[in-house]
């Protein structure tokens, strides 16, 4: 057995936490929960959908007919403004039971009008605006907030309860735990090595085995310390903190990528693949950011086939993540699939 | 709006993370996936299982007649044996891709030879022997390995794929992410406070809020700092490192509370309540173990039905933990529910 065969394990130095890797694994039997792929054909417009243009959400709010990306405050929104400091006969915090008030703002974002459609399905000009928006959002929120979080959740399986498609940006005061670690181990490296950890990445992997895609501009890579089995990280070629800090051209670029990237996904098992994604952009703190690279992370559930996900569950809550296949497998296959779209193949 | 309503984070001091905690959030509509709660009427000796008493399994080795606790090596495991270095013609590890052999074992743990049944349903003297055959797995693996971890993945949404009442045991040479994590935190809790930190908690949460199940020996609370809605941490009341040093007495005392807390989840929405728990003893490293305490951490997904889940993703994933109700909320209705199992009440 060669060592890239062996159980061993890898290190995230964005995170700092490791990964069990298992590489043969996924040949055991699987008579576990079977996910149901998400439904192919779906109208145009519904008329029970919340998000859909024209339509009445649950709190009686009346959708404007939007035509590009549109953007709304959640109406049960899990961050919400307010002061930083408890009230005066709040208990003392401590060691053992501390709490601190938090503040901040939830905001929906459709991508388009069109219910049926999904990222790769966006024509370049449609996906663009989808990049512009997300970049104006970021600037807006960063005025007054230290962190601006752009996720998208896609499919059931990640939690969505609405396949229209939309992503969230949740806005806060303070720099929320994954980030500040993120921070502080950029920061860490940059001061050894006076470059960024992910720009020095970016170049160490370019035409590598963890290769999806690269074009001049963006590179994407299943990490080599991938946790989901189909993880990537998609990273520019050059020096950027923010979103709202890239030139027309490298959105056009960007756009091209996140095109191919969800088309490869969706072709892999032959469904609108789920995930979850987001952009961690530097902190809207005071001081240079010159150790940040903006950067995005996609983490998709499924590990088999459509209806089979991996589960992070008992030994992954409890000890240490762990996969059932390598980084540069899963690359590999990413790699083998097409870049059109099986949908639009057809046409 | 006083402060216990207001969104506000909670720090975990056992692995140094946060957790934002939006109280009202349930009150959202839920059109998303809905779980398929486990059969309820299962058959006591099923042919089709690999793990009943008799039955031959994938790899075709047959299952002993056994009666009691049965516990044998996993036929996928996800640690084997192995040298602990690479062979010399590895790449070097570098700060960037950094990877290291890992050498373990891990075992499957029939609960009881009957299909049928959960925890809850076991006997006292069935569940004190789940508990030394816990100590005893431990204390043997600890002979050889520095981890032990004892787990159950309960439930189809937790990824288990067989109802057969059964746990796992995963051992590794080395000490992963999670107790690693635990270990430093509470050694540096006790430098400064000259006690153990959950030892101090203990102390500090009995009688209170929080508490779901207390008796003169164990003490089950919703941590202050719970992620999962339902999340639990089982502390004892007195100093002890690894579940083999428990004395007879704290054994059925442990059983008892178990049996309790486990019919209470299954009460809550009158279901096989999924979950993953597990048990953090000291590492069997050398050294003082003073400074931990042995503790059990359950993590169950239901958050307002049996079929309505948590999702832990976008925001939790790129950002940091989020849940919909306060810890007290959650240990209220938990003290709410009966402590009979529904499925005993009626005999
Ligand atoms: O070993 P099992 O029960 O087949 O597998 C289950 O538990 C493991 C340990 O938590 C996980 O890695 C798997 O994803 C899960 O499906
Ligand atoms: O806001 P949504 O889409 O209703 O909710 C979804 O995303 C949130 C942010 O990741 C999670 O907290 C929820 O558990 C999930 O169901």
């Amino acid at each position: 057995m060669d060592d890239a065969t062996r159980v061993h394990r890898r290190f995230n130095p964005l995170n700092g936490r490791w990964v069990l890797v298992s590489p043969h694994r996924t040949q055991r039997p699987w008579q576990g929960q079977l996910e149901a792929p998400d439904a192919l054909a779906l109208p145009a417009h519904d008329a029970a959908c919340f998000l859909c243009p024209g339509n009445t959400r649950a709190n009686g709010a009346v959708n404007p007919h939007y035509s590009g990306p549109w953007v709304f405050e959640n109406d049960f929104a899990a961050l919400a403004p307010g002061p930083l400091s408890w009230a005066a006969d709040a208990p003392a915090a401590d060691a053992l039971l501390l709490a601190e008030p938090v503040s901040g703002t939830c905001r929906v974002m459709c991508f388009s009008p069109n219910h049926a459609l999904t990222l790769p399905e966006l024509s370049a000009a449609e996906l663009r605006a989808v990049i512009d928006t997300w970049a104006e959002q970021s600037a807006e929120l960063g005025k007054h907030h230290a962190w601006v979080q752009v996720f998208e959740n896609k499919g059931a399986a990640m939690g969505c309860s609405n396949p229209h498609p939309h992503g969230q940006i949740w806005a806060s005061a303070h720099v929320p735990d994954e980030p500040a670690v993120e921070d502080a181990r950029q920061h860490a490296y940059f001061e050894r090595n006076g470059r960024a950890m992910l720009a020095d990445l970016a170049a160490r992997e370019a035409g590598g085995l963890r290769v999806v895609i690269e074009n001049e501009r963006w590179l994407v890579i299943v990490p080599f310390w991938a946790v989901w089995p189909f993880e990537t990280l998609v990273l520019p070629r050059f020096s950027v903190q923010r979103l709202e800090q890239l030139a027309p051209g490298d959105r056009d670029s960007l756009g091209a990528v996140l095109s191919e990237l969800t088309a490869r996904y969706d072709n892999l098992f032959g469904c609108s693949f789920p995930y979850s994604m987001g952009w961690h952009g530097a902190p809207y703190t005071p001081g240079n950011q010159a150790h940040w690279q903006l950067h995005a992370h996609f983490f998709p559930p499924l590990l088999r086939s459509a209806s089979v996900r991996k589960f992070m569950v008992g030994y992954e809550m409890l000890a240490e993540a762990q996969r059932d296949l390598t980084a540069e497998q899963a690359a590999e296959r990413l790699r083998a699939t097409s870049p059109i779209h099986y949908r639009k193949a057809g046409r």
